[in-house]
């Protein structure tokens, strides 16, 4: 076991800089990751030779969001297989590395149900380690697909909300490239609008407390070539105020059945801003963020953080005091309310974009009917 | 000309800390400020000997906040009287040290107005430096007193509009005895609530990109032994959605001849989240920040703020790598949006709090005759 950190040649490099890739150099197979903890200050890849790093890199958030977190998962069980490691452990230790993450343990028992399955059938390991690299790479693949047909069927709305282009676009949180297996849900229908030249601007809110907008989104924006600019959260409300936002578009972090919103705190105060402004505020995220178990808003639980998300600044570059490894900004003992998402109710959202089609207006019904429609994603996957 | 650091007794003070002091030692009269760059983390004060010592504290932000510029300014051409230094020179020197900041020159003009007329009349320096400091001490004491009587028009007006007590209240920014000759406007009904055993809770913002909120709002109810909480700016949509606010107070730099407010960017968004849950948005400022020579919102001029206060955090106890003195968030080059302020609409404000009285709903005509019955503030300083 051994891992490398590795300087990237930060210029050379595509736009679309991968978030995650499976090398096979001659001493054997690894998984490369950009490591988002370093984002934006440096591009630097964290080189993962077996599970046991990559599960460390999962827990230190170096690699993050929902999506990319399974495919992680499943390459990371092609990885302690191809390795010759103990398959079933190295998968018990990546799923539980961060045990709320869903996609994370779904993508982790795809590769190893491949895994099980090629091992019963040919008795050969390299066989289940080949099967189970085929799993990774075909949820990957999936989950580049769907990006792209959620940014057709976002930009085709787009176009009929704002036929005019021009379009100035508001975002929160990070949802491009760097949590997904291909461009993102949100972002990635921004960079359809920008390549098909209808992108005047890109807003980009800095999503406190943890500022993945700035940090993130920010670098996937420059990397891209948009012309974008950064904002604090309730600086939102001006350019409401003034006329300077077409729509907003986010991503999801779960959709209950009735059409309510769960995703990053400070995703609801810009759908009252868009309602009172009569903006359209559009989600976008795969069919498999719908929780068909999830009735409504109200059922929602909310994930509530620690507060020193709040009362520290983080700032991985310099030398930390507080105790939550952060530097301090409001007096000792001060309490924080922080959770990690707000709920929008679907009476605000103008639409939900997915990659089987757009529900707009949301309802329970528009939402049943799409989702009936999609092949299973993330199936195929079952203890076989 | 010497400036020193003297380590507070912070334990044995009593709550309300005074931003500034005018003292008499042996050794020569000075002024005394609370160093707000330091707070939270250290209550140091900042002993001014002679005007140019007070000019660097109010370009450093040492000092800071509208009403207690002014009397600040008007204690340093006080000081530099009565230390018989150039009292012109100094008084220029004062008001340019912010040129935006209208309350200190307009606190400089009344101590120099006072000084220059005993002198003309008694012909000693020494009476006229009498003089200016009977001025300076004026100013402080009628901001002192019309921070009482806002008090007690808001505690009334909250006991009418939520009669129940149990009150949670939401304030931005920082409003308190820190920007004030006495506790303030909006935190100082949140403070007589308190203190009328009305308030259940004090929400308190963080306030980006600055964090006056988390810095200093926070330092000042945990001075005062309130029950406070501390959020992101973009989590009060949760606490709304939740039912957790009772009513929002805020202050206000601006107030227009019709009602439109000006403040602290982020008291829009509030405005706007405030009316959609039917929960009061109430505006508390003296009488001299209605400028009726400004006809509405669209007349108010917004300051554009350097975008290094959102690209990169500031936390002054750290060594600092960023071009605007923070450590760098955002990619290199990023533009930022940085309105300092925004505007809130008289349709969405409930009420307007001044020492006068309260104008309830907000209209142009209210706020004239509110404004007509007010005694001159800062009256008295002509260049006589």
């Amino acid at each position: 076991m051994a891992d490398q950190y590795a300087q990237s040649g930060g210029d050379n490099r595509p736009a679309g800089i991968p978030a995650i890739r499976w090398e096979e150099p001659p001493e054997g197979p690894v998984l490369v990751l950009l490591d988002q903890t370093r984002l934006p200050a440096e591009e630097v890849e964290l080189v993962c030779t077996d599970a046991s790093v990559l599960v460390e890199a999962i827990r230190s958030l170096a690699v993050r969001g929902a999506p990319l977190l399974g495919i992680a998962g499943a390459y990371g069980v092609a990885l302690a297989a191809a390795r010759g490691f103990d398959v079933d452990e190295a998968a018990t230790a990546l799923a539980g590395a961060r045990p709320t993450a869903v996609n994370l343990s779904v993508g982790v028992r795809r590769a190893r149900s491949a895994y099980r399955a090629e091992l019963a059938r040919s008795g050969e390991p390299g066989q289940g380690a080949r099967a189970a690299l085929a799993a990774a790479r075909q949820l990957h693949q999936e989950d580049a697909e769907a990006s792209v047909r959620m940014a057709g069927h976002g930009l085709a709305l787009l176009d009929e909300l704002l036929p005019g282009g021009g379009q100035r676009i508001l975002t929160h949180c990070n949802t491009g490239s760097l949590v997904s297996g291909g461009e993102g849900t949100a972002f990635a229908v921004a960079l359809a609008a920008h390549r098909a030249g209808r992108l005047r601007r890109l807003w980009v809110d800095e999503t406190r407390p943890l500022l993945q907008g700035a940090r993130l989104t920010a670098y996937e924006a420059a990397r891209s070539d948009m012309a974008y600019t950064l904002l604090t959260d309730s600086a939102a409300g001006s350019l409401f105020a003034a006329g300077e936002v077409d729509a907003v578009l986010i991503g999801a972090d779960r959709i209950a059945a009735d059409g309510s919103v769960a995703n990053k705190v400070g995703s609801y105060p810009l759908a009252v801003l868009a309602r009172y402004h009569h903006v359209p505020f559009i989600v976008v995220a795969p069919v498999t963020t719908v929780d068909p178990d999830t009735p409504n808003g109200a059922s929602i639980e909310v994930e509530q953080r620690p507060g020193f998300e709040v009362t520290e600044v983080a700032a991985p570059q310099v030398p930390v005091t507080g105790a939550g490894g952060g530097i301090p900004v409001a007096p000792l003992g001060t309490q924080a309310y922080n959770p990690a998402f707000d709920v929008t109710p679907p009476e605000l959202v103008t639409a939900i974009v997915t990659e089987e089609g757009v529900v707009s207006p949301v309802t329970a019904e528009g939402l049943a009917e799409l989702c009936g429609r999609s092949r299973p994603v993330t199936g195929g996957f079952g203890e076989s």
